[in-house]
C-alpha cells in the first residue's frame, strides 16, 4: 500500500462549483486530512478568466489559463472538473484519465451524454470517476444509490432535481402567479439563468434522470431515450385546479424499471398532496426511491449552489484519496451491467389531468365523455365550471391509460366542434 | 490484487434482520455478484433456535447452533452479526475480527456501547466494520455521513430515529389518542414490543444518536453523555396545544457541535409544522442534517423491518466485498479524530413549552410571569384556558433560555400556592 503524505489536486474551472470546492478544501483542511489519511493540496487551478472577483484567493503561482497544464502535471493525482458542458470539459477529463488521474466532476451534461465513454476510459486505466455533485448538489444520492442501496431492489426513482423550476412552481402554487411572472422573479433572484431554456424545458432534469436511472437500474440510459417536457405551459389555473383536486404540480424526473422496459420521462406532474415530494418547496431538490427490499427512501436538500455542490465534490475527493492511499482506485466499477430497453412515451401507462375550454351548452360533457368511452379511457373525476360568457371549463382526471390512447382521445376531442381549446394535459403521479 | 470467484459469508442470528439479509442475498444474487465482482455465498448460518418458522429456507448442512463455528471458519471472509444486544454478540464480533474477518452489523446497542472497542479491533487487524443498518433501517445514513458529507461542515443532526414512538405520536396527533391507547395499538400491530421500555423511554434513540453524533462530529460519543427522556408523559392535551401553536410533537434525537461542546439529547420536542421533520409520520424515520457547506439535507425512509434493514446489511456486504477484492479492507477508518467535550443538559440553551394547572383567579398569570422575569426567562407566547370548576390551564412558550434557568424557574413555579400541577415541560426545536 503506497503511503503518501500529500495528494495533489488539480482544479479545472474556477466558477461557482470550483470556488466552492476550493473554499471547503481550505477551511476543512485538517478534518479532511484526517479523513483522507493525508494532506489534500490544490496544486493548480485552471480558468480562462482570472479577472472576475471570486470568494477565495488563489496565489498567482497556482494559476493557469491552460487546462492541459493541469491534466498533464505528473504530480497531480486527482483532477476536479468544474468547467461544465461537454466541450472542452470532456477532452480534459479524457486526457486526465489517460494520464492515470482520477476525476471528480459535477458535470451532469457530460455524464449524461458521454458517461459511457468516460466510465470506460476510467475502467481501462483503473482510476476513479466520481460525480456525486452532478445530481442534487450537496445531497448524497449517487454514492448511496450505487453502494448502500446495492441490495435494495430498486424499482422506481422520482426526482425533483431542478431547483429553478421548483422555485417557479412553488411561487405559482403559493402566490397564484403565472409562469412568466414567477420566472422573471427567479431570474431577478439569480435562481434562473438569463436564458432559462435548459431548466424550464426540462433538459437539465433529463440529464440528471439519465444519470440516476443508469445507476438505479444498472443499465446505461441514452439521453435520447428520456422523454422531456418543460413547465412553460403550466398556468395559474392548473395550479388552482390541482390544489382543489388534492394535488400540487411538480416537475418530476421519473424512472421506472418495469417488466417490459425502462420508463424515462421528465414532465410536469400532479403529485398527491400527502406524498413526501409534494412538500419539497422553493429551490430544494429531492429524490424519492422505491425498492422491493428497502421500501421508500427519500433524499432531500439544496440541489445547487457553490458550497453545497462543492461539498459533494470534496466528499468525492476524500473517497478517491482513500482509494489512492489503499491502491484501490477503480474499486467501485461502472454498474451498468445490464442492457434494458427503454420504453417509448407512447407505451407508458398513467393517469392524466386534462383541462378544456368548451362551449357552455347542454350535451358537451356527454360528447367528450363518449370519446373517452370509445377509446377505453376511464374517468376518475371531472369538474365543470362556468367561465366567461358562453364558455365553460372542464377538468378531467383519468384512471390509468396508455399514453397512446390518451393522445388519440385528445386528438378526437380537439376536433369536436364544442371544444374551443385544449388548455393543458398534465400527467398524474401513479401510486 | 487478489482475484476471487467467491466470497463466503457467515451469518450470526437468523431473526428479523438476518432472514431479511439472507432473502436479499438470494434473490438479488446476480446483480450483487455484478456489483461485488464475485459471487457472494452464505456458507454458514448460526442460530440457537432452528424450530421457529422463517420466510426463507436454509439447507441443513449450512445450519449451526454454534456461532463460534462461523467466526472460526477460515473460508468465511465476511461475518454478518444479526444477533442484537451487547452479549454475546460483542464476543463473536471481536473473535471474527481477531480471525481477520470483516464484520457487518446492524447492532445499534453494541455499536453505541462498545463501538470504540470494535472499531479499534477492526483497525488493528485492517478489516472492515460496517453498520449502516444500525440507524434508520434501510435508509443510507452512516455511509453518506462518513463519506459523501466529509466536507459538509456538519453542525447539527436532528433525527426521528425510532419508528415505534413516531407511530405512537402520529396516532396521538392525528386521532387525539392518549399515550396508553396509542401504545396498546402499536403493540397490537407489532410496531411496539410487549416490553416497550427501550423505545418509549428513548434508550433506542439514544443509542442511535451516540452513533450518528460520533460520525457527524468526528468525536467518540459516550452513551452516558446522551441525555434521554421518553414520550410516556406526553398527553393528548399537549398534542392539541402544540397543534394550536403551530407545532407537532416528535421524539427527536438532537446532536449539535457548538463552540463550548457537543449537545447530545433525546427528548420529545415541539417541531414547527413547516419543518421537513414535522411531516415524517407513522413508523417512518428521518435524519435531518445542517452543515456549513451543505446547508440542509434530509434522509427519509423505513427505519426498521426485515427487508429494509436487510438491504442496508447487504449494501455493506457489497462494499466490504469490493474492498476484499481490491485488498483495501480498512480503507475507511474510524473517523473519531477529535475529542470534544459533551455538554451537560443543564448547559443547553433552548426554548420550552410549559403546561400548568392553576387556580382560576386574578393575579395568577402575573405571579408566574414574575418568577420568569426574575429568572430572566423571556416569554414568547402564552395561552390561558378555563378548564373545570375553579381551575385554569396555562401554556407558555419561552424564548431561548439555559436549561438550568428553566429548571430553577420551574422549581419556584411548582411551589407557588396558586399552581396546582406542572403538567408538562417540553423542549421546542430551535431554528
Amino acid at each position: 500500500m503506497p503511503q503518501r503524505d500529500v495528494i495533489n489536486i488539480g482544479l479545472l474551472g474556477f466558477g461557482v462549483v470550483g470556488s466552492g470546492a476550493l473554499q471547503i478544501l481550505e477551511r476543512e483542511r485538517e478534518s479532511l486530512a484526517n479523513a483522507a489519511g493525508c494532506r489534500l493540496e490544490v496544486k493548480r487551478v485552471a480558468d480562462i478568466d482570472w479577472q472576475r472577483p471570486r470568494p477565495i484567493h488563489v496565489p498567482p503561482e497556482k494559476r493557469t489559463t491552460d487546462a492541459l497544464e493541469v491534466v498533464r502535471d505528473p504530480e497531480i493525482s486527482i483532477v476536479i472538473e468544474a468547467i461544465g458542458g461537454v466541450k472542452p470539459a470532456l477532452d480534459y477529463v479524457l486526457e486526465a484519465i489517460a494520464n492515470g488521474k482520477s476525476v471528480v466532476t459535477s458535470n451532469k451534461e457530460m455524464m449524461a451524454k458521454e458517461g459511457r465513454q468516460v466510465m470506460e476510459a476510467a475502467a481501462a486505466k483503473g482510476v476513479d470517476i466520481c460525480f456525486e455533485g452532478a445530481v442534487g448538489g450537496g445531497i448524497p444520492i449517487i454514492r448511496p444509490l450505487k453502494e448502500s442501496l446495492a441490495g435494495a431492489g430498486l424499482r422506481r426513482v422520482l426526482g425533483i432535481v431542478n431547483g429553478t423550476t421548483n422555485y417557479i412552481l412553488t411561487q405559482m402554487q403559493q402566490h397564484g402567479r403565472e409562469f412568466g411572472d414567477a420566472l422573471a422573479e427567479a431570474q431577478q433572484k439569480g435562481y434562473a439563468e438569463p436564458d432559462p431554456t435548459s431548466d424550464v424545458e426540462g433538459f437539465d432534469a433529463a440529464y440528471k434522470l439519465a444519470i440516476l436511472a443508469s445507476i438505479a437500474f444498472n443499465s446505461r440510459v441514452n439521453l435520447e431515450s428520456v422523454y422531456h417536457e418543460g413547465i412553460t405551459r403550466i398556468g395559474a389555473a392548473d395550479m388552482a385546479y390541482a390544489q382543489e383536486l388534492g394535488y400540487v404540480i411538480k416537475l418530476l424526473a421519473i424512472g421506472a424499471d418495469t417488466e417490459d422496459g425502462l420508463e424515462l420521462r421528465v414532465h410536469p406532474t400532479l403529485v398527491p398532496r400527502d406524498h413526501p415530494l409534494a412538500s419539497v418547496a422553493d429551490v430544494f431538490n429531492a429524490v424519492f426511491i422505491e425498492g422491493d427490499a428497502v421500501g421508500e427512501v427519500m433524499f432531500y436538500g439544496r440541489g445547487a449552489g457553490s458550497l453545497p455542490t462543492g461539498s459533494a465534490v470534496v466528499g468525492d475527493v476524500v473517497d478517491v484519496a482513500r482509494n489512492i492511499r489503499n491502491g484501490a482506485t477503480g474499486r467501485v466499477p461502472c454498474t451498468c451491467f445490464e442492457q434494458k430497453r427503454a420504453k417509448n412515451i407512447e407505451e407508458v401507462v398513467g393517469k392524466y389531468y386534462l383541462r378544456l375550454q368548451v362551449a357552455d351548452r347542454p350535451g358537451v360533457l356527454a360528447s367528450i365523455a363518449s370519446v373517452f368511452g370509445e377509446e377505453s379511457v376511464s374517468i376518475a373525476s371531472v369538474v365543470q365550471k362556468k367561465t366567461t360568457g358562453d364558455r365553460a371549463e372542464i377538468v378531467w382526471i383519468t384512471h390509468d391509460v396508455k399514453e397512446h390512447a390518451m393522445q388519440k382521445s385528445l386528438q378526437r376531442i380537439r376536433s369536436l366542434p364544442v371544444v374551443v381549446e385544449v388548455s393543458n394535459l398534465i400527467r398524474v403521479l401513479a401510486a
